[in-house]
């Protein structure tokens, strides 16, 4: 099974909507078939294995990453071809969260007579495709965030300035996270300051919509932003879908879907709501010391990725990213898990997952 | 020579007051002797080097990490033995910092005829021993600070708790920085909350006198802390000699050195003074956020282990580290030399040291 989930790896970043699958045949202690699912409208990870497995399948066994899939979708059902091939067992390492499939495949197996288990290394195959699960689990995208401090915490300084961090190399590890994700966060601060692109500038593995979702209460944005010279889809949330002048004049690529605010911020559990209705299965917040505290305070950071460079600004008005965070009680501090640290050039990148999202923990869906 | 530099390391921690120093001996490409200096007293590592060449030693090439003394110490002067033994060639890392030997070794060297070559890796070799060229050419010890931090900077709640990191590891890790260091350097309300014995409980490689030094503006600290009852000096920096009932209650293992006082700051430039006097090379500081931002301040911390727990607490008062710290601009932000990061558990520790002190900066004595 392990052998089966890096093979799935292989489509990660690729297979939006659908999540990344690896499936092994194996028959007196040889593989005689592998695939994965490289694209959605490319036959599933099964039915590469089947293929290539042929008539061997026959009383094989199947070790698949993800339930297979028991509906019409741009491809034939999954469960059928296993069938008709005559395999005896499968392995199943975890059940499909998604509505239209869960746990129907499963039993279309144990109906046709295959002996099916189900949960070998059923954390690790979620933890693969944490956005797929969290957007069917939690019916909300998977929030990664993305930020650079200094080591005592800073995002900037008490002039809002923040252009410490720039080398070519973290600029592309940036675009690498965007290209993970199906849409970037950020507040209109953000825009108004530093007037960004927010687009992914490196090659894209996937090539659906890619959206630009802007926080801006009091739809302060520019409407000649150089995020709307892109030609990709922005959705802009704020107060009211006219501003101060009265006057709509964005440009086409700009959707405005107005909610109320309270404090002046948004309730972010109904921005999700928005957001999963519109299929983002993830997002990459890029926002400023409000917005990632908004998220952290929501336990709605799913993923963080801090940079921490080699500096230290000092000073009480120089912002802390987390400064609008409420202070926690020792024993009810945000827990984090590491899941990995690495340097570019003198920085350090952490990559941190929610407790609930790691390796280790996540929760699982048996029933 | 980066040979040398390895074997030299072998006896780090284990020398004071003198430096680790390594010495190999090669002739026709064979390297037919090498040592290095073990404790204070014993043979310097070119007598080790020189015994195990015997009379081969005569015309060849010998190669130090440090300048060989001139001087009658504990041991006769190494540059006699290197010139009796007819070595053609030196090739010395660095020269010594220390007034008794600087450059008179190398002198003595070139008068007997020997061909001296200096300056190969030196950076290297002075970083080996950063202690020791701090302590001779800044005339002040070694400055490294420690502390344990969550993401967001903080050292401590607004209810002054701190007590969230105490596994095995790191205390054993606490206790190795310890060892490393002279003295160990905290501020009166680190005594008053924690009450430490702040002692070496692992095994230490040196058996010199080990300070503890107290900055007590107000000497508040209770003569009953457990630190006294550890059989090991006490130096307690406070503004009067008196306390507030004019009495004088200490143990006897407690020197109470009167300094003035400005803003409830003691100057550090005289502590440093005063320690550098009692032959201290090295500190470590393990106060908190007054101690550390004020040696962040006045540029004195040459080191830094920073722990960083999976953790964030947020809140404006609770303590970041650098708290007391004026904010500095983008362009004058103290700047960081990485050096290492590993990990313990789920905490990351980080060693940093001042940039005029890193492997890849030291400034040079080169005259």
């Amino acid at each position: 099974m392990s052998m089966a989930l890096r093979i799935a790896a292989e489509g990660k970043g690729a297979t939006f909507p659908n999540p990344a699958v690896g499936a092994i045949i194996a028959k007196n202690r040889r593989i005689i078939g592998c695939g994965y699912h490289p694209k959605a409208g490319f036959p599933h990870a099964e039915i590469y294995a089947l293929q290539q497995a042929g008539t061997q399948a026959k009383n094989a066994t199947l070790f698949i990453t993800l339930e297979p899939c028991c509906h019409y979708g741009k491809t034939p059902p999954c469960v059928s071809a296993i069938i008709n091939a005559g395999i005896k067992n499968v392995s199943i390492a975890t059940a499909d969260p998604n509505p239209i499939i869960h746990k129907q495949g499963i039993a279309a197996l144990i109906n046709a007579g295959i002996t099916v288990t189900c949960g070998i290394l059923e954390q690790e195959a979620q933890f693969l495709n944490r956005d797929y699960f969290t957007f069917h689990m939690k019916k909300r995208p998977y929030v990664r965030m993305k930020f650079a401090m200094t080591l005592d915490g800073k995002i900037a300084s008490s002039q809002k300035k923040s252009k410490w961090l720039s080398t070519e190399q973290t600029r592309y590890f940036t675009h690498r996270l965007r290209a993970l994700s199906d849409a970037i966060l950020v507040g209109s601060q953000t825009i108004i300051h530093d007037n960004p692109q927010l687009d992914v500038r490196i090659n894209r593995k996937h090539e659906h919509l890619f959206y630009r979702i802007i926080l801006d209460p009091l739809l302060e944005t520019p409407p000649a932003s150089n995020l709307f010279k892109v030609p990709l889809p922005v959705l802009l949330f704020a107060q009211h879908a006219l501003n101060k002048n009265n006057k709509i004049c964005y440009p086409e690529n700009c959707e405005i879907i107005p909610l109320p605010v309270k404090n002046n911020l948004f309730d972010l559990h109904s921005i999700m709501n928005t957001l999963h209705k519109k299929n983002i299965q993830s997002i990459l917040v890029e926002g400023g010391a409000a917005t990632i505290s908004n998220f952290l305070e929501k336990n709605l950071a799913d993923e963080l990725y801090v940079i921490i460079s080699p500096h230290i600004m000092g000073g009480s008005a120089s912002l802390n990213f987390a400064a609008f965070l409420k202070e926690r009680l020792l024993d009810s501090m945000i827990s984090l898990s590491l899941q990995k640290i690495f340097t570019i050039n003198k920085d350090i990148i952490i990559q941190y997952t929610n407790t609930l999202f790691s390796k280790n923990s996540m929760q699982s869906d048996r029933g």
